[in-house]
């Protein structure tokens, strides 16, 4: 059976005008390859209504899951809340759990929860929250939607939060090997060892270092045992290269 | 005038598995900006044809320029010169050109240009070749996509030889202003601010560090006198918590 399939849907303008590198999706793919879930698809979209609404909306038809990152904070530029509830039709406004959750927090901080502080509790009817261990404001689920928050630190508590409620699929285990040669002489024995598993994928990412050609072969597949006979096959292709 | 558009197209299976980081779309959004190019989306798809496909052709119908980034090489896994084609209805072949670029480098280097090296001279009919001055097997552009390597040092080379061909619009400058207080007590004060020079944009990016919390707040705009006055005016609102 197929494993489950997930997309990441990045929000921030500051990702595509390269002042941050984006971090949260590199994480969550290391964490999704482990549950056994297919991340299949990557985008990142502008701080912009009509596109975080239309690429909400095809994502989530597309994939079995779906995380968001980023814009659910208290400023003017934080509008994912309200894309995700114009995405699916849900009505959105102040809920009162999510308000007592920050209510209690700045209580304990002496702070006050103002308007601003607020908009974090604008959550979409029929969603549920999703638990902020470091900074308290909650993430949610609507749907098949996982609304998270951009601040690495929160992104990853959340994800810890999330994943284990999902049912995944096996964990696809994988070899990487690294073969100092050029990919060009790797090509043809690798073509026949791929074309011979082909219940395993085999991957090439050519690399170039101090001038000297070479490239580390992923074979990866759900059958460990499989894997490890090819990537044995593989080692022995190229056995005066293997580095 | 609205400055031109672009998006990346990242073809990896390496990165969506989480065992490779994505470099290329950082380094790229960062020259994009200085040139005045506004990128607007990024995806990164799978090894998979029909994808690969499908993401070309509605991109570089939405944007005015694409990128892609990796699968261009000599192995089985590269499939990205069939897919543009296929996007554009383009036949494709060795092309004379290419190969005269591949011959003569594997010449010099005593090498064969044997069958998997010759596939990095299938070229689409009608594109135009982007020089690679790292590892020889060029890119090349058909219609408005620009078709790289992924390896980080040729994907650099490349976008090198390609941005200084196209038109630039007015370079967007921004300040970047780091302010250690809660977003909540920054967001009402920054709406009003981003209200009062709305020819400019504001974004607030949260962080939290050893326990404190703050946001750098990028104030964005072309027009670096407007961005200069607002900043100055964001410090002045917050000059006790600047750092």
């Amino acid at each position: 059976m197929a494993n489950p399939t997930a997309a990441v849907l990045v929000i921030g303008d500051e990702i595509l005008s390269g002042r941050t590198r984006d971090t949260n999706t590199y994480h969550l793919a290391g964490q999704l390859t482990e549950a056994g879930i297919d991340l299949k698809e990557v985008r990142v979209v502008s701080d912009d209504s009509d596109a975080i609404i239309a690429a909400t909306q095809i994502l989530s038809k597309t994939y079995d899951h779906v995380f968001t990152s980023g814009g659910i904070g208290p400023t003017h530029d934080d509008i994912t809340a309200d894309c995700i509830a114009a995405a699916f039709n849900a009505t959105i406004d102040v809920r009162d759990d999510a308000r007592a959750i920050l209510q209690a927090h700045y209580d304990r901080q002496g702070m006050e929860l103002n308007d601003a502080r607020l908009r974090m509790a604008r959550i979409p009817q029929g969603a549920t929250l999703i638990e902020n261990p470091v900074s308290t404001a909650p993430g949610f689920q609507l749907e098949n939607v996982y609304v998270m928050a951009g601040v690495p630190s929160v992104f990853q508590a959340m994800v810890a939060t999330v994943l284990p409620t999902l049912k995944g699929g096996a964990p696809l285990v994988s070899t990487s090997t690294r073969i100092e040669r050029g990919e060009g002489d790797i090509a043809g024995p690798l073509a026949d060892l791929a074309a011979r598993y082909n219940d395993l994928s085999f991957g090439s990412y050519p690399y170039i270092k101090n001038g000297v050609y070479g490239a580390n072969i992923v074979v990866r597949g759900s059958d460990s045992k499989a894997v490890a006979v090819a990537t044995r096959r593989l080692i022995d292709l190229f056995s005066d290269a293997v580095r």
